[in-house]
């Protein structure tokens, strides 16, 4: 079976919603997913239920390109759960969709899943030595099976034994028997938080999700939570290890929404603080500040404020590009074909122009930009990223290249300003970023310092099925 | 989970392919399912191989609605199997398309399944005791989870075992690890023969798809055989079971393409002679024989050539009705709207006329028939069914009603004249249906007779999961 | 502007419904269209009217594919009238689908076509003249234009006015200010018949269309008739013209479905006729009698009856073919992929086959049909053809190739017979014909015997514009 | 006929490629509409020509919906043209989808048509006294009549006096005859803007789908400018009349993309400078300046650099939504469904905000969005509008409201205040937009001021087709 590394490893968004006062749960998810879409854009799916049965509908594609009005007519039930997943430039695979549905013991469940686990191929080994068969290629699978195998003494203690056996990162949404379930790993490595909405609760990857739907925010899952909502009402179970919560500093970054609130951070005001320390640590003497857009914004906005440099926009980016698009061929790039991003002329030319991107990986949308900025007439372009240089791929449900082709990895800050053609580049140290955090110790910064949380495959290459 | 009914106890097609001079099998798999179309409209799929890696697309329509140019194109490898499933009047579901393609222990393996088990709900629960979950309502995934636990001394003993512990009627094409299987239950009850390509081998349902490849046709499987095809040419594995051959008598009374070759018979040879044989046990004086189009057409002819009476068309059919098109309402129907059958009115008004169809399951359509061509200004109507009354649900892959609504399980042949308007109404004698077999012994004929070929549930109900 | 010839020649099906008790007219429109489908896959519209304001919905392919629920929905209006278009091998082109739909000094005018005019690109250049630009390759759209430069006396004059003009074949439904008007041209070459409904009125290229909506056929339409249905009743207008009726004979010998009366002749029994008297003319000794499926059935039915000769079927056709469906390569046609027709050898094999078609226009077929039949195993294969050889092109409105290109008119009988590779070829005769028909001199029998009702273009060449 | 006002109305997006080196201009015109999309998302074509004959392809949705691989290399030729069309709220129609493609004399014209004719309806009338009929509702469909009727001295000479009848705003581009032609109205009302590619030309409404094709701006074309292009290069031929020049100022303020230069001032900086008068002319005490995205944000930049306030997101638009996107109902609405913006809390919670927007229309969206802000928290909200209040509609192509749903020509700032809910409401003075323009005699800014340009129809309500 062909396994798509990029497939296995991918961010994506979760979201649940338990309204016993609605009978259009299938309805609450699409709005919610939809404020989620930013979390991935390959597939979409929901899944459904009045009490034990479950109607699912997945599909390859944008929210309102997987559901018409028909489909989630037919989508009947009060409570329900959603999943959006990233876009690869891999194979995109309709049975990778989720939620993923299984039945077992005339029980429906339905999982979504946000995260990774480390060991998911050690233990598909082992359940494979019993016989067991697999339909897709998602660590989700690996999980059913466990739950199932730990049924016997409720979904509870099936959870809990699961979580003794699987290591990773995971975000879990999971619907059975008329109980909404949300689970989030020992270290709460990926996002996931609650909220209230009229009669009921729900669950998502982001509080952009609830403010969408009208739900008002509680809280954040703690690390090692398990919470059941039921027509009981909600219960917390915590963990019975002791956790050390780790959670995703890129979700601040770059992954979440700048209207999130993530681990009690709104995702904007990170970024907005980290430019003024990034402005404190490398100004540079400019004409205008810009950002990368939409992702470095806030950050560039910071930096403006803190350095006195005008803040200006630069760049357009065109809204369109969708899943169809036809992209340029080799030679009418070489021709000056630019769909994705223009300059704004009169803003850069004979200008210096301070340009920040929340982020560096690979390097080459940065050289892209840089070139962008030349041809457009800027006199200087000064380069500013608002996180460290990323060094180690992530195992933890983000989808990095392996190590050999992280330019920070790779290449010393002056190799890499050469590379991308600027006239200087400056990334936030690490101690800026964490001052931004004000709590360092409780997030993952293993991207950029290699101290992972728990053991990970060696080598630099992420672990895949093969 | 709701299961219905309708797509557990599906008949259907399976078409295998191993064209080792021939980089596109899915092609030929493409052309043999076309032929086999009329046996499933629901959904149709493929699944290719080059050696171990299996690649498949399936999808809900037609055989050309779920594969364009594209689908087709990227489906590479030299083996292939294939897979069509009948339109239910219930809920139509995408998981259920075949192929099943799973994974096992680093081998992907691809079933198409023609048939029913008896005992899959059984098995099922022991394998669900031992914590496996299931992911569609297929007794195929039963199969495949039996496979795989009986997998460590290979492929064959794993099929033998397998055919150890699951009853009832398969036709199983299986596709793993550069082999290409056919296995056929030991009763024979779904038909499965062998044909020879240029540089390879083919198998399918019915000879109609190997006629359309251009494939010889060579044998049908064995009751009870497995038949192995790859690089070391083809081996077959005759049962260690005494097998009785007890192939499906419907398949030749109905289901099967005229052009088709099942179990040695013709199926346009059957029919005809069985018509003459109904000719003989009640011809009734008339102007004209007319068949129920198209199924009824064969039996038609036979019995207007051995009764004299001259053969005619009655009944038009139209061609054009798709899987979308808008079903008229109850108001329209009742205003007279008639979309699939019209009258001949040139050859029903004022004659006496004989109408032949194959078979009368629950009555509604020969009542309709038979007011079509009392409006059309028939003087008589005399009806004839070219097998006896159809008393007793199949229970190995045909989707019969219950017991309660077939009507010759619950209605003399006088009452069901009446019931449909006829002036007079005959049956095949089951006597005159042994008679055209030859071999009548050789055949399943429980339908007709209870006498089933294994034990299956009580009740006349049909076994359904729940 | 590419022209395509095919594209202007067309065969179509027209149909209007007058149903003032009824709000659905667009459903009547399309189970009737539906019943015409035969007349042409390629496109689809309807247009529908409550009064004055027209809304129209078309596209190509079959009905059901252009139409879905939703789209029907939108046409409200208890006037409507509908056209299906014949795919030809040439560009299909969105912007020719019918009906017309134009708007003229307030007026919304929907016009449905069928037929050719002989004179239109004269016509056109006319208007040309004085400024007219034209946005299809429709002689539909000339008619339009004409019929909007004489309203000033109201529409049956321009009706009238326009018919001084033009000339050709055609068969018109017109849908304005509440008016439902069918139009037959001086010759009356196409067909057009008049329906009752509950409380209106229908009018459809053939009765089939009556019989599907629950009609009662009322009559033909008059050769050179104007027939307005509006809600003072139903006014016949005659032609102020002597007319000397020339209805198609083709209609009968094949494009017409066999239960439609075509100018009061069904046309199942004019073939059935025709084939006895080809019997009379030219039997041979043989085995069997079968039909090229399905237009030959009605006529090899006859045959078999008037020679005593068996009837049989021989060539199974499959229904599935569409219009997405993929080609095999000539590649795959060698190794003998047949996908629409497959030969039933039990009836073929070793027989001495007598096979019946409608016609013979170009050869290519017929000669497809005598190796499928040679390679199944037939001892003599004997061509009966049930209408005489076509050797002049239509011009009004069936897609004939040119008459270099018609083997009728190019080569002799035994030429032919040689070049399908027959063991016999045998034509029914003119005479045969005739008698057939009973009143020979009503129908335009032109691509036989080259007698034109009309003047026509010189050489052998059809008219184009170019 | 329905005329919907909106379709009517629109305000569209046009381009023109001649590329005599490159045989895919549709691939060009594809990647400039593309730029252009923000012009209009509701259909897009696109039309082609080697010489003579002219190919196209017209639908509904984007650019990218419309045009998949397939239909794009079907468009062969080194010259075309394209059309985007404004979404309104009302019916889309298929047949109004532009480039109009009309044959005349044997020659092909294609038509893409940006603007409105105040007299479109008068000309109809008079062409349809001369027995002329119209298939859309289009102005370009009157345009091209009257290119033919005018032909016969060359296509020069007809558009010559093609402009001498109508009244109006137009940029238009025209391709026949292996020309590409382009004309702008004689007071300039709608851009049109020239460019240089490798070996050719083209003409585009904004400069930035000439940068996404890498062509080099060259100027804007004059007033009554018609400009042709073929094989002898490129001609200018300057209006006969005296042509005074009267750009939509709604250009500048909304509706180009700030990347594009209009009449040789850049949007960005237009609307940059404008909120810095603003500010000098109506700032308050508040923390922060938010605009509301996308149109309002360089005003937003602008305000709060001469203001000294610090500048912040203040609303997160989802960038996902989509045509086919389902709404969610009242009463998911009220329940606090928002699905478009959501407000980013910690820039807004306690703070005195003042949000800045480019315009008021109908006063709904500012509306909603103070709402959306209160309720996050916003202490104070300062509504700043960066034009006057629109108090009189667009005749030129821009799709405003009757007067009667202008607000800011029924309310009173004040009152405009209190309906939306502000703390405070200013609207940049006519005075202040006439500052940043520099010579303001060259826009007209009837919507403000009332000085059409021309006579237009009386009463405040837009001249529409009935």
């Amino acid at each position: 079976m062909k396994i798509n590394k990029g497939n296995w490893k991918d961010e994506c968004g979760v979201i649940g919603v338990y309204a016993p006062n609605d009978v259009e749960a299938a309805q609450l998810v699409y709005y919610g997913l939809y404020a989620l879409q930013h979390r991935g854009q390959e597939s979409a799916g929901i899944a459904v239920s009045e009490g034990t049965s479950i109607d699912s509908h997945k599909g390859m594609g944008l929210v309102p390109e997987v559901f018409q009005t028909s489909q989630l007519n037919q989508l009947q039930g009060c409570m329900g759960i959603g999943h959006v997943r990233y876009s690869t430039t891999g194979e995109s695979d309709q049975k990778n969709a989720q939620p993923l549905v299984v039945s077992y013991k005339n029980n429906d469940i339905a999982l979504a899943h946000n995260g990774n686990l480390v060991n998911a191929l050690s233990i598909r080994e082992m359940l494979e030595d019993e016989g067991v068969i697999f339909q897709t290629t998602l660590d989700t699978e690996v999980i059913a099976n466990l739950l199932a195998r730990y049924y016997k003494d409720g979904i509870v203690s099936a959870i809990q034994k699961t979580m003794e056996v699987i290591k990773g990162a995971f975000a879990l949404v999971i619907m059975m028997n008329g109980k909404l379930i949300g689970v989030r790993d020992n270290y709460a490595l990926r996002p996931l938080c609650l909220g209230k909405i009229d009669g009921g609760y729900m669950m998502a990857s982001e509080s952009c999700a609830l403010d969408t739907i009208g739900a008002t925010y509680q809280r954040e899952l703690a690390a090692g939570e398990i919470l059941i909502i039921d027509e009981n009402g909600i219960e917390s179970i915590p963990s019975n290890k002791i956790c050390q919560k780790k959670s995703c500093i890129f979700e601040l970054i770059y992954f979440s929404r700048p209207d999130s609130v993530i681990d009690s951070i709104g995702a904007y005001q990170f970024r907005h603080e980290a430019g003024k320390i990034l402005a404190k640590e490398s100004v540079v003497e400019a004409d205008i500040v810009m950002a990368v857009p939409d992702s470095g914004i806030p950050a560039a906005i910071g930096f403006a404020e803190e350095s006195g440099i005008p803040y200006g926009v630069g760049l357009i980016k065109n809204r369109y590009i969708g899943r169809t698009f036809i992209q340029p061929s080799q030679e009418q790039r070489e021709q000056g074909v630019r769909i994705k991003l223009n300059a704004l002329k009169d803003n850069v030319v004979g200008k210096r122009v301070i340009i920040v991107d929340d982020s560096i990986v690979r390097g080459t949308t940065s050289k892209r930009i840089v070139s962008i900025l030349r041809k457009a007439g800027a006199k200087e372009v000064h380069f500013r990223v608002c996180s460290p240089p990323v060094k180690h791929p992530c195992h933890f449900g983000i989808d990095t290249p392996d190590q050999e082709h992280l330019i920070g990895a790779i290449k010393t800050t002056t190799e890499i300003k050469t590379l991308i053609g600027a006239d200087s580049l400056a990334f936030l140290s690490i101690e800026g970023m964490n001052q931004v955090t004000h709590h360092a110790h409780k997030f993952c910064k293993a991207c950029f310092d290699g101290n992972y949380p728990m053991e990970v495959p060696r080598s630099g290459k992420k672990l895949i099925f093969e």
